[in-house]
């Protein structure tokens, strides 16, 4: 399971604002925090308006200094793209491609540099509402990234979650992964669960279950808050229980490492 | 989601110690404890050799005096069920008929008294070992109860989860989940989660998070200690996750009535 630090997102308030002051210790602590949680790379955002060029490669250099776990960059502006994937010392992950035409104008910078690709279920169309559009969407960049070149193993389909408080796409959406999964053998499915408990109480219980709920239908990656314990134990306990951790050889160090909270 | 407490067990080394004495306020107690916790049945096991036709009834009638909700016979002895069937005064479970050939002794009193039925997948060849033998004895067992009159709706198939540590057999059960959900629609599926966990280390972390990913694909009852609220806390919130809580009523409700735990 990858698991994608999500907290370096500077359309958060607070981030936000530090990044206008580039508060380089607030930066640096929030990276070194993520990983020591647990975090195998980290979702890296500088989407402030007119200075998302500048700012994320500002990001990738100063995240570097302190961690050395690859990083996601959280852009579709092609320019902050071609000039922050030549800083990355890891091979790095691009958050993310759609099935918009507009974002194809990140192509090049991709096929340069050849990043790992979130390909996010979104069409022309506007937000998915089922199954159908979604398998649609994410077969036709799959598609595409195939024939330009990238491999299913570099490709992480994100389905689009979207909040429950709106509608009942919760299941719809473990239905889909399955669906692609079984389409595409090898691609990985990641996803930014937050977004499933927008606008209900208590959401870190929401988020914590749901990604459970895609993982038993073949999710392998997702862009969470790794400083999460409860997260962090429930992706544990899934990966023994789902065979996906050879003799519990995971779960049993992570409890040695008394990272498995308090003992029944 | 249907939860059947589990702690009224005399195979259990205390609670067996108990029932030995006849200690009538310790089961009063448990029965007490459980339904408050969120239990909506409980399962009655009266399992002590020699004394279980006795004893069933005993415990029967006697959590019957503290608690109104219904109750799980958890036993494959005839005369034990003949004695306290009748007993029930809200329409019981039993728990449960197999695919072994003696277990059937029992259908004269599951068809005099028509309770609802677990139907394990357990069958004269042992222990089941992956997906087609298990979907293969939950057929058997549902074609032969539906041609004894039994309702898809009063039947609740139990895949017979086995420990992951002695195998990898947690991710074919979700499959064998699917299968069994997707021939029979209409049956439900229900298990006893706590084995997945046997022989290692924090039982409670893997029980609550196998429970998750078996709701993913269609369980919808469990026997479970509902005293542990984060499993509690987890089926609420994947209820309405799954789109079986509709606008989110339960889950808002349980928050209104603070069994959310801690507010993040």
């Amino acid at each position: 399971m990858l698991i994608i630090g999500e907290l370096i997102n500077c359309t958060r308030k607070k981030v936000g604002e530090a990044a206008e002051k580039r508060d380089e210790e607030f930066f640096k602590d929030l990276a070194r925090k993520q990983a020591c949680a647990g975090a195998h790379m980290l979702d890296v955002n500088g989407g402030l308006p007119e200075q998302e060029v500048e700012l994320l490669s500002w990001l990738v250099d100063l995240v570097q200094e302190v961690v050395d776990i690859p990083l996601c960059l959280d852009s579709a502006d092609p320019e902050a793209l071609t000039k922050a994937l030549p800083r990355c010392k890891r091979r790095p992950m691009v958050n993310s491609i759609t099935d918009e035409p507009a974002r194809w104008a990140m192509l090049p910078a991709l096929k340069e540099h050849r990043p790992k690709v979130i390909a996010l279920c979104l069409s022309e169309s506007g937000m998915p509402t089922g199954v159908e559009d979604r398998v649609a969407t994410a077969s036709r960049l799959i598609d595409r990234l195939t024939a330009e070149g990238f491999a299913l193993d570099d490709i992480y389909v994100d389905p689009c979650v979207m909040p429950i408080a709106t509608g009942s796409q919760g299941k719809s959406l473990l239905t889909t992964v399955s669906q692609i999964v079984a389409k595409y053998p090898g691609v990985h499915i990641s996803a930014g669960v937050s977004n499933v408990s927008f606008g209900l109480p208590v959401r870190k219980l929401l988020n914590e279950s749901y990604l459970l709920l895609l993982m038993a239908h073949g999710l392998d990656a997702a862009i969470v808050d790794p400083r999460d314990p409860q997260l962090m134990m429930n992706i544990t306990a899934a990966e023994a229980l789902l065979g996906r951790d050879a003799n519990c050889k995971n779960y049993l160090r992570a409890y040695r490492e008394a990272k498995l909270g308090d003992v029944a």
